[in-house]
């Protein structure tokens, strides 16, 4: 087995990128950090592309539809179409029509992006937007539920509240209701070390609420590379995994057998990483990278040559 | 050590009462069932009463104050006062005010009968109330905060939402404020089988954006007992707790050394009480309770001889 944690250099770079066909981007703190492409990204990502690599782009966020983030990679200067785009969004909307087979409607603790994903693939949602909370517990109880809901999908909802959580409970009591979370982020990192809460906390609240778990689509969870591999039949030991994260990104790379690059322009850190690889738990060795750079800026010369 | 899940009977009762000096009970589903007392609960607790017993109600409900409570055992025919209530609103005012002193504000996600408990103890509050979303993630990272919160306190709260959880999240990310939840039910149980999510929903959503755990302060939290026994000396040896949930009342009853009755007018089973007793998990030893009965009315007979 190789060393793992390894600082990329020069040989070693045009190394790994011979090695492989695909490489999958995580967007926030890999690619851009909030409205700002992180430097040299750009030319990283075209240049790949040129070289003949395919290039994807995973993210936990549900928040967009793959429309919309092919308005934003554009906008910031990368070469990319729908097809290229693995939100959860679009994933959960697979999933459910996919896998699932879903004949009914979703009941919806999400956004509109998630609206209209689900509505892609010819499945309605009830939930999205507002709902104010009325009545008293005896109301909460009884409120009136939509026979046609047959499944519950939870994502991020900045109206998320006590109605919302009451309604996922009152679906989900009845066992045959499918229950999805897009996935398990407690938080959202912003700019300055600054954070408000993921949709971790929300599907938290509804699983504590239902006693059930959720399927999670989102990275770590395997579904989210199988997703990508099955439409281009991607050889997962030609497959670079780049992200910022080591809980969700580098583990989704080890889970799915992968090779793992861990970036340091977003939430982990190379002391993170070191502290997995030396805690000898063998949980834990699945987020430890394979390789490690500054910032994916660091592919250029090796591009460019 | 005596059997354990006894069914009680004739004699065996009036040995049980002989050796106790004091009787606690949860009243959800022990002495009243939502708005209607448990047939022969209030004759049984006045009995108790007159026969030297002291009785003190413990309840993880932090949605009325003691004032509140005796309110409605006075109105369903308890002899009863406020000195004889214990509810996570007051025992959560107690602790802040005799246990942390706390000196500041409270960031309150809770009940207006919350936020009175924390007056009569002189700790002021912000956040109860509705507190509907505005802006963007960048406005929700950097909230106004009140520099006077030294602590978040988490009860039952019909307005929770993501504004709420978010500011939770704001003040909690400085590790000197403290963090406490009333209570972790999951669910509230209502007449029929029903249920609505209870204060554990909204506690697991705030310790997941905030990656700390609260003290918490209900059942089965021993605090809850220390705050009657220190006021009232009691004898864990000498005291019975009657509940009708194995996971929160009996538990307490086993976490203190008391004595436990299990009444079957709630939420738990004698099957559920079987299943722990039999499950060889040291764990669930706790939850198994040394009697069982029907309804308390089943202690009147003794009572009235």
């Amino acid at each position: 087995m190789a060393s793992k944690c390894r600082r990329l250099s020069g040989p070693i770079i045009r190394e790994l990128l011979d090695s492989v066909e695909s490489v999958l981007f995580d967007c926030d703190g890999v690619i851009w950090r909030g409205d700002e492409a992180v430097t040299g990204a750009a030319d990283v990502i075209n240049l790949l592309k040129k070289n003949g690599k395919r290039v994807f782009f995973l993210t936990n966020n549900s928040t967009k539809t793959r429309r919309m983030y092919v308005d934003k990679l554009r906008k910031l200067g990368f070469n990319a179409s729908e097809e290229d785009v693995f939100g959860t969004a679009f994933c959960s909307a697979v999933y459910l029509k996919s896998e699932a087979k879903l004949n009914g409607k979703v009941y919806l603790i999400g956004s509109n992006a998630m609206k209209q994903e689900l509505q892609n693939v010819g499945i309605p949602q009830v939930g999205v937007g507002p709902d104010p909370i009325t009545g008293v517990q005896i109301d909460w109880a009884n409120i009136p539920l939509d026979p046609e809901v047959k499944a519950v999908v939870v994502g991020f909802d900045e109206h998320f509240n006590y109605m919302k959580l009451n309604r996922a409970l009152q679906y989900l009591s009845n066992p045959e209701c499918l229950f999805v979370g897009t996935n398990t982020d407690t938080r959202l990192p912003l700019e300055g070390g600054k954070a408000v809460p993921g949709t971790g906390c929300l599907l938290k609240a509804v699983e504590t609420a239902a006693q059930r778990q959720a399927l999670v689509i989102g990275k770590p969870s395997k579904f989210m590379f199988d997703c990508v591999a099955r439409q281009y039949g991607l050889d997962p030991a030609k497959t670079l995994m780049v992200g910022d994260r080591l809980d969700t990104d580098i583990l989704l790379g080890s889970n799915c057998g992968l090779k793992t690059l861990l970036t340091l322009t977003g939430v982990s850190t190379a002391a993170d990483a070191e502290a997995h690889r030396c805690s000898g738990c063998p949980l834990r060795l699945g987020m430890v990278p394979d390789y490690i750079v500054e910032s994916i800026a660091e592919l250029l010369p090796a591009l460019q040559a």
